[in-house]
C-alpha cells in the first residue's frame, strides 16, 4: 500500500494554522522563502513516496541484526539513507555554518513527519543527528563543531544519545558510567548503556555517541552529570575516520516492533571521550538535545498515525463487505461506524500534526528573536506535543488494525507493524507519564502565564468567529474555559504531587481543547464551508467533548490515590 | 511472572455483584451449592496457576505450527490441554447428559476468565468446544448428541466454527460454500473457509467442524445457509475415529498475536457432512454458538486485562526509580502517575468482570426460568460485554507496557505478548463495530425495555445510597440519567443509520455507567469503608465522567458522517 505525502496538508497548516510566514519574515529564516519551502516539501515528499516507504516492511521483517558484532541493517535500508543523506535532510534545521540548510524548525518537522511515516525505524537516524547537531551547536566547543557538525548534517556520520543504564531510566541522575580526566584534555569514559537506538549502523561512516557520565568529583544526582563525545572511530589528523574507540554494541533489543532500528546495550570501557559544554553541566546540553527529540518523537506519533490512516482509507475504499446506506460502489467506508473511525481518525491526525507544528514554530520563533514569550510557548508545547502526538499514533494505529477486521490482525496486510512499531513512542523519550509531570510541574512554574497566554488566544479567536460560526466557536469558547479552570485548579496546588495524580488527563484535557482551536482555525479559512469545515464538524461535536471527563479526572488531587494502598492493589 | 487466579473476586460478585444465589435457587442449578461453587473455583484456580499459565510462553515463542500438513502445538500445551479436558473443565456448563457438569454459565464465565488469564491462545479450545456443545444441544438431532456431546465435553475431541470465508466476513450471508445432498441423507460440503481457530491440533482426537454452506436451493443471503457437522475423522460404528474425511488446512495465518493458537484456512472437498438443525435454518444455531463466544470473547479481554495488570502490577512493587512521595521502599508503584495507571486497570478490570458475570448470570436465569426479560436482559447485556471487555483487555494491557517503561517494549517481559495477544479479541466473533451495531438495532427493537430496565435499578441502588453513601450514589444516578436520555434518543432514531453512526460510543458510554453501578454496590457492601469503596471512588470520580464525551458522541447522528465525502478523506 504506497505512501503518499500530505504535502499540501502541510503548507496549508503552515499558512493558515502555525503562521510560518512570521518564522520566515525574521532575519534569522529570511532565506525561507515561499518557493524553498514549497519544493522543499514537495521534494521531501518524493523522498518518502518513493525511497523511504519501499523498504519499510523489509525493516519489519530482515530486523537490524548485530551479526558477530556487525550491524546488519535491512535490504534497501543503506541505500535509502543515502537518499536522505544525500538530499541533505539530516541538516535541514542546521546552520549554515555546520553545513545545514537553516531552515525552520518548523519546516523541519515536516520533513521528519512525512519520512516517519514512510518508514518509521530509518527515520530515526537523522532524527537523532539532528538532536545531537543542535545540542552541539548550542554546548560544543569550536573544535568540536569544526570537526563533527559537517560530517553530521552531511549525513557521512550519524549521532546517537546515550542516557539511560539499567539502574537509571527516568530517573537519569542515578547514572554510574565514569568520567575520568586524561592528560591531554580527553576522558576517558567507562560504563554500560542502554536503550541507544541505532548505537550502530553498517551505512554511516562513524557514530557519534553522545554520552552522559560522572565524574569522580561530580555530585550525585543530575548536577553531577557530564557530557562527552565519543565517537566509534576517533577522528584522525584530516577529521575522517581512524582509530577504533574502547566501545562496542554489546547486545540489541528483541522487541515488539521497530525492528529495523536496533536498540543496543552499549558498553565504553576507557573510551575516548571529549567534553561537551561545561565539566557537570552536562544536563544543560542534554535537554537542548531531548528537548529537540521530544519534539521529533511526537512527530513520529503523528507520522505512524497518517502512515496507518492512508493504509486503512485505501482497504475502506476498496472492499466490500454487507449492504452499505450509500449508493455505489458499497465499500465499508460507507458503513457508518467505520466512516466514524476514519474522520475521527483524520480529525486527530490533523490536530496532532498542528500541535507539532506550532511548537515547532513556537522554537523557530523563539530562536529568531529571542523572545521569552515564544520560549515560554515552546517549552509548554512540547510535553503536549509528545504525549499527544504518540496517543494519537498508538490510537489511530488500532482504529488502523480494527478498519481491516481480521486481515489487521495478520502481519501481511502491514496494519499490525504500524500498531506495533509505535507503541515506543508513548514511552521513549520520556513516557507519557513523565511528559505529563514535566507540563504540570516545570512548565507551570511561570504561575500559568505560559498556558493562559494560549488560552487567551483561542478564546480571542472563537470570539471572532462566535457570530459567523456559532455552533463550531462556542464549544471551543466553553472548552476553553472549562480547561482554564483546570488549568488555574493546577496551579494552586503548591504540593506537586496533586498536580502529578492527574497529570495525563489534564494534558490529554489540553490536547484536546488545542485541537478544537486548530480545526475552528481551519473552518475559518473556509467561512465553515468546506471540507476542514466538515471535519472541524467532526472533531468539535464528536471529539472535543471528551476533555471534559479528563479535565474532571485531572482535578481529583493525590489523595484518593494514596487512600488505595499496595494491598488493595494487590488483593484479589 | 507468575499469575495468580483471582478466586475470591469471583466469589465476591458471585454473592454480591450477580447473584449467583438467585441462580443456584433454580431447580436447573441447584446442584451448585455454595461448596461445590467455591471448589470449582478453587480448582480451576490451581489449574490455571499451576497447569496453564506455565505454557503462555511458549505457545507465543514457538507458535503453533502447519509441519507437512501437520499441526505441531508448543511445548507444554498438549499435557497442559489434557489438564483442562481430565479435570472436566470443557463441559463445565454442558448438560449432565451431554456428559457435563451442567453448571451455570456465570460459573463457567469465571472458570474461563481464569485460564484465558493464564494462557489465552489454549484456553481458545476449550471455548469454541463449549460453544458447539451448547449448538448442539440445542439444535442438533439425538443421533449427533449422541454421538459428539460425550467426546467434546470430556475434551477427547475438540470443536471449531466455519462461518467466514475470503468475500464473506461481518457479512455471513454472502458466503458461498456449497453443501448438496447425498443420498443416505448425509452431504457433501466443498468450500473454503477462513479464520478458523485451531482448525487442527495435535492433542484432541478429532476435530469437529461446524460449517456453515448453502444447499442448492437455498436462498440468497442468511436465510439460505445451513449448519453442518463435518468431523476431521469420520466416527466408525463404535463412535471412534474411523475414515479420514475429505478437508485440510491449508495454511496458518502469521499474526501479531496470539501465535500459540493456529488461525487456519480450512479445504472442504466434497467433506461428508451432517445437518445441525433444519435446512436452511443455520443461521439459529450458529447465533446460539455466536452468543456463547460473545459472551465467551468478552471474558478473554477480561482476562488478558487481568494477566497483563497483576504482571505489570509485580512489576511495580518491584522497580525502583526516582524519589517517590511515600516512605518506605520507594518502587515505582508510590508514583502518583503509575499507581494512577495501575488504580484505574484495577477499576476497569473489576468493571468489565462485573458486566460479563452479570451477562452469564441473566444467561442462566433466562435458561433456568424461561423469563423473556432475563433472556432480554441476557441478549442486550451480551454485545457490551463482548465489546467492553475487549476494549478493557486492550486499554489494560497497553498500560501494563507503559508501567513497564522500555523494558515493555522489549518482548522478554511478556508485557507486549498480552499486548499483542489481545489484540484480536476486538475483532473476532463480530468486531466491536459489530457488537455495538448489534446494541443499537436489534438490541432496542423492544423499544428500549432491557435497557430501561437496567437503567431503572441503577436508580433504585442510587436512590438507596443516597443518604448513606452521597458522593459515590449522587455521581451514578446522575450518569444514569445522562444515559437514559440517550438511549432514548436512540430509540427514537427511525433510520437505523443514525443509531449506527453513534453506536460504538454509545456502547462504550452504557459500559461506563454500569461500571459505575457494580463499584457502587461492591462500596455498599462494605457501607462506603474499605478496599471496595476506595477503588469505586477512585472510579466513579475519575472514569465515570468519561461516559458524557461517548454520549454526547453517540447522539451526533448520522448527516455530519455522510456530508464527509470520500475525497475529504482521501484528500491531504
Amino acid at each position: 500500500m504506497p505512501y503518499r505525502a500530505p504535502v499540501n496538508e502541510f503548507q496549508f497548516i503552515f499558512d493558515h494554522i502555525v503562521g510560518l510566514q512570521s518564522v520566515t519574515a525574521t532575519e534569522r529564516f529570511e532565506d525561507a522563502t515561499t518557493d524553498v519551502v514549497a519544493a522543499i516539501l514537495t521534494e521531501a515528499g518524493k523522498l518518502s513516496d518513493e525511497v523511504l516507504a519501499p523498504v519499510n516492511r523489509a525493516g519489519d521483517l530482515e530486523h537490524t541484526r548485530l551479526e558477530n558484532g556487525v550491524m546488519r541493517s535491512p535490504t534497501g535500508f543503506a541505500e535509502a539513507y543515502k537518499g536522505i543523506a544525500e538530499g541533505g535532510w539530516v541538516g535541514i534545521a542546521a546552520r549554515p555554518e555546520s553545513g545545514g540548510m537553516g531552515l525552520p524548525m518548523t519546516v523541519a518537522s515536516a520533513v521528519n513527519d512525512m519520512m516517519g511515516a514512510a518508514c518509521l525505524s530509518l527515520q530515526l537516524v537523522p532524527l537523532l543527528s539532528m538532536g545531537q547537531i543542535e545540542a552541539l551547536e548550542h554546548h560544543a566547543s569550536d573544535a568540536i563543531k569544526d570537526l563533527y557538525l559537517p560530517k553530521l548534517t552531511s549525513g557521512e556520520w550519524s549521532g546517537t544519545m546515550n542516557l539511560s543504564e539499567p539502574q537509571a531510566g527516568s530517573d537519569v541522575g542515578a547514572l554510574a558510567t565514569k568520567a575520568e580526566r586524561n592528560d591531554d584534555g580527553t576522558y576517558s569514559i567507562t560504563g554500560q548503556k542502554i536503550w541507544i537506538s541505532w548505537g550502530d549502523t553498517d551505512f554511516s561512516e562513524n557514530i557519534c555517541h553522545l554520552v552522559l557520565a560522572r565524574l569522580p568529583d561530580g555530585p550525585k544526582g543530575t548536577k553531577g552529570i557530564s557530557l562527552f563525545m565519543v565517537p566509534k572511530y576517533i577522528p584522525d589528523e584530516d577529521g575522517n575516520p581512524g582509530e577504533r574507540n574502547d566501545l562496542k554494541v554489546v547486545s540489541i533489543e528483541h522487541k515488539m516492533g521497530l525492528h529495523g532500528s536496533p536498540t543496543c546495550v552499549m558498553e565504553y570501557s576507557s573510551a575516548k571521550g571529549w567534553l561537551v559544554g561545561h565539566e557537570h553541566g552536562g544536563m544543560a546540553a542534554m535537554f537542548t538535545m531531548m528537548n529537540n527529540a521530544r519534539l521529533g518523537v511526537g512527530v513520529q506519533g503523528v507520522s505512524a498515525a497518517e502512515g496507518a490512516y492512508q493504509h486503512a482509507l485505501a482497504y475502506a475504499m476498496e472492499r466490500k463487505q454487507g449492504r452499505t446506506p450509500v449508493e455505489g460502489a458499497g465499500a465499508i467506508i460507507d458503513h457508518a461506524d467505520v466512516r466514524r473511525m476514519l474522520a475521527g481518525a483524520k480529525a486527530d491526525i490533523f490536530a496532532a500534526r498542528c500541535i507539532s507544528l506550532a511548537c515547532a514554530a513556537a522554537i523557530d520563533m523563539g530562536t529568531a528573536t529571542g523572545d521569552a514569550a515564544w520560549q515560554a510557548r515552546a517549552a509548554f508545547l512540547t510535553p503536549i506535543c509528545k504525549a499527544f502526538g504518540t496517543e494519537t499514533g498508538m490510537r489511530v494505529s488500532e482504529t488502523g488494525v480494527q478498519v481491516y477486521g481480521g486481515m489487521g490482525f495478520v502481519e501481511e496486510t502491514g496494519a499490525a507493524q504500524y500498531y506495533r512499531d509505535v507503541r515506543v513512542t508513548a514511552i521513549y523519550e520520556g513516557t507519557n507519564g513523565i511528559q505529563a509531570m514535566d507540563l504540570v510541574a516545570r512548565k507551570l512554574m511561570d504561575g500559568g502565564d505560559a498556558a493562559y497566554a494560549l488560552l487567551d488566544e483561542i478564546e480571542a479567536l472563537a470570539e471572532q468567529a462566535r457570530a459567523s460560526l456559532p455552533d463550531l466557536a462556542e464549544p471551543v469558547w466553553q472548552a476553553t474555559e472549562t480547561l482554564r479552570e483546570a488549568t488555574e485548579w493546577m496551579v494552586g496546588q503548591g504540593d506537586l504531587n496533586e498536580r502529578f495524580a492527574g497529570a495525563v488527563p489534564f494534558l490529554m484535557g489540553f490536547a484536546r481543547v488545542l485541537g478544537g482551536y486548530y480545526h475552528l482555525r481551519a473552518a475559518m479559512t473556509e467561512g465553515g464551508q468546506g471540507r476542514r469545515s466538515r471535519l472541524a464538524q467532526f472533531y468539535i461535536h464528536r471529539l472535543l467533548p471528551e476533555h471534559k471527563g479528563h479535565l474532571v479526572h485531572a482535578r481529583q488531587g493525590a489523595a484518593d490515590l494514596y487512600a488505595i494502598t499496595h494491598e488493595d492493589l494487590e488483593t484479589a
